[in-house]
């Protein structure tokens, strides 16, 4: 059976790292942080002592980190992924990282003999218990086809974004419309109450008309409109601000690179500073109307 | 049959009144444009020499103008409606206008022994051609009730937003939402593009994704995607974008008055603003994105 | 001498009412509130029991009050100013209010046989206190001529802005010139610091460089940098948040109805109305660098 | 004599290097464009096949490249600076770049046994010619100390801002308020004329009142109302719109590196963006304007 090698056991990688303990792969793990790899070497895995060690026991190696630095040092690093893989290994960067450290690690993975995809997802611990994460991949369409198995242990909807990179940028242009929206629509409803207009009834009209959005219809930073969604319970996270925030800054860092005007993703990125600043950024997302209140 | 009258027969009102003529009810009309009073007297409309005249022959009264001064004039000028109606007719005015001065209106409307409800539409030429408009109505329950009937001649989906001027409001929320979610779908295409992300591709993602809103899945600014849009045709309207600058406009004089912080729809007015000043204006409002490429 | 009617004896009204006092002018003097009145009846000041009486005393009639609406209510309410004030009276309004109404006041005191001027001031209580406030006059040459000694009473550097409300856009376009420079400059030393550049650096750099602006160089919001500024006093104002975004707020009611851009001024209007909403405007308006720490 | 090496003869590299050869220095020059290397050639200068070859005859050692890539190559590249430079050779970087990769240089410098100061100018060509550049000095004491006669030959006003990158970040910091206050001086003009105020009238207004800025009164962005400004003669750079958005976005780039908030900074850039996407870019960045209009 496929060995797989797990890197990064964070909040994501933890769920994610253990649909492939509970389907049988024989896993290797590595992370900075020992309580981590624990958790994981308990239900079964083995741990390697370095991202070289994991590389030469595996066939397909998964890196799942929180910033574009750290990935580099993990592929290009001494004991590193990209001089100690034999060839031929697939490499899948689940990390949300910036499209041209993405691109440039392609490349790297290519004249290493490795086979490479970014495949970022969208989704959150919730679904990444669940397995039944968004997963964005970038790479060839031969990358894309030996990944899609591999993928499904934790994806539920793969989509193949086009070239190498391209994960990355559709993960952060969906998620860029995504921190405008719910921006949008906290508005809307702030204004409204301010007006007199109750939260339920413009959620009676828009959630029908051409103000409907994701963010108003499946995620409602008011509470009480829809069930199931972070505003109900005081927006304990789902999806931090902080980690919005995030995703914000690469899709401006993209902008700047790509000259790409984008002045509401300017705007957005701005609030989320503001209300990550304010000491906010370990609540979800959604709350981002407490800024505007 | 309830006699009805009809002020102003622009793009908006000439099909609105022309479903009454259609239905069978006596309709009285009136424009300062002598064509536009024309065009509707050829098909059986009676045409009365003001607004006093309208209203002594009529039982509801119907006002679509393009400004919250015009409906003043109308209402409370000399020769003007409030003096002129009998007791107890049904005002509706489905302008859109400010929420202060329909407000105001309402309140003058019950002094002078009137009902009123105020009705602004959305949905634009082609649905007021196909009598399928959505209208959000402020006033009493009582009021909501008596002009329902009448409403549903151009109306499909009616609803009673609450109290007097929630109409206005309800119209401005959805309006802001859409106008500053046109330009995240925009701006998220633009930058998609010119990181290598075909647009088919960000819509076949997003559109099943957090980043889904009506904007991108009926309504898209990139031509090819969805069908019977304007940005199929070149963005001939549709709804222009001067007339989604006009309620964003609205909707930040609301946000003025009631001090509530709208930073996007702020920003969102500034870039329509720009765009009309370019002389953009008579274009569709999804033509925006031509702004940012 | 000149008999002066004073309507409006707040923080500023009061003690640009008390220079005519010590000039020895017979002074007239109205205001809702009794205990303003009172303040100066007691220095010899003469109480009119609403605006008409004290139109049939005077020769020149100063207004200085909170809103738009409080002028119109003045001048043109029952009671009122125009209706009871004598011909050629010369009436100088120092309220900030909207252009729009400013000139139909104008025209409203010009049929009614009066004479007035818009003349809005700046410099705040300081400046009120020592009689040296700018005042930005809006009307004919005339009655430019005939004000100008009577301003000279309250006002050092008066300037004849031109036609009638020219008076209030000089003010609002200043004045949202100001708002968004102290943003700026606030954004300028919160980066700078965070990045490791002491604020007194920047200070000496750009003091003397192209970013130099009168909210550094003459009202800094950093403390410790500069004398007598309220940041040296944990904000005290001096010129509150909560009038800043009353300027601002009137500056983007005129853009809307001029159909200018203004991005940034809408920018820092959202700025300042989330800084006033998270109840800080009472603060001075150089302490929107809090917001953004 | 100190011998200076020179790297990036473009528009403002010539004239700076040039600077050197009127006093007598032996320079070497470098540059990817041979045409650029030429015309110093002819006029005493000396040519250098590559950084390396540069670094040999060198003690004292100037870049003034676009670009932050640029200067990486130039330093760490093969037939790099720093691996060919004699132990404790001054290297001043003068191009702006970005902060976190001038600090990395610095590091690197300090390694290979070099001094290194970041040296940033600004002024624009008009100054390059004139020799009198302002200059933002990062790095030691001592380095200071060493490099301000070398300064000297194309600055008039040095400054130690701090320590290693303190200069990159002072010019950002500033050239972020210039940015932001020339579209505030746009903005405020261009509401005052359509409002009925003349330029004039509010530049005689503000340049003495609160709303002054050297945007206002040194850089005029509206023709005729100050000498020898670029809107005087269309619009012809001086600091192009295209260097002020490279510098803008410096400053986002360095904002998201220390998580503060620049709402205004990255509406500015917003600003820029578009101009520059309208192929606007070559004007002088005052000409944003024409944006507004």
């Amino acid at each position: 059976m496929t060995r797989i090698g797990f890197i990064g056991l964070g909040h994501m990688g933890n769920p994610m790292a253990t649909h492939f303990l509970e389907q049988g792969f024989p896993l290797y793990v590595y992370d900075r942080i020992p309580a981590a790899v624990e958790s994981l070497v308990k239900r079964g895995a083995i741990s390697a002592i370095n991202p070289a060690a994991l590389a030469e026991s595996s066939d397909v190696i998964i890196t799942m980190l929180q910033t574009g630095e750290q990935v580099s040092t993990v592929c290009l690093g001494p004991e590193g992924l990209f001089e100690h893989a034999r060839a031929n290994t697939l490499i899948i960067d689940s990390s949300s990282i910036d499209v041209a450290r993405s691109r440039q690690l392609h490349e790297l993975a290519n004249k290493a003999g490795l086979v490479m995809v970014d495949a970022p997802v969208s989704g959150g611990v919730a679904a990444a218990k669940l397995g039944s994460l968004t997963v964005m991949v970038g790479g060839t369409a031969e990358a894309y086809e030996r990944a899609k198995p591999i993928l499904s242990v934790y994806g539920k909807n793969i989509i193949h974004a086009g070239v190498a990179g391209n994960g990355q940028v559709a993960k952060i242009c969906n998620n860029m419309i995504l921190g405008i929206s719910m921006i949008a629509v906290s508005e809307a409803y702030t204004l409204g109450k301010k007006l007199g207009l109750p939260e339920e009834k413009l959620f009676e009209i828009s959630s029908k008309a051409s103000g409907q959005c994701w963010s108003m219809t499946s995620y409602s930073p008011v509470p009480g409109i829809i069930d199931n969604v972070p505003s109900n319970n005081q927006y304990q996270p789902g999806f931090t601000a902080q980690m919005m925030l995030k995703d914000l800054r690469l899709s401006q860092e993209a902008a700047q690179t790509a000259g790409a005007a984008t002045p509401l993703g300017a705007a957005a990125t701005s609030l989320y500073t503001l209300f990550v600043n304010q000491g906010q950024g370990d609540l979800d997302f959604s709350g981002i109307i407490k800024l505007l209140k």
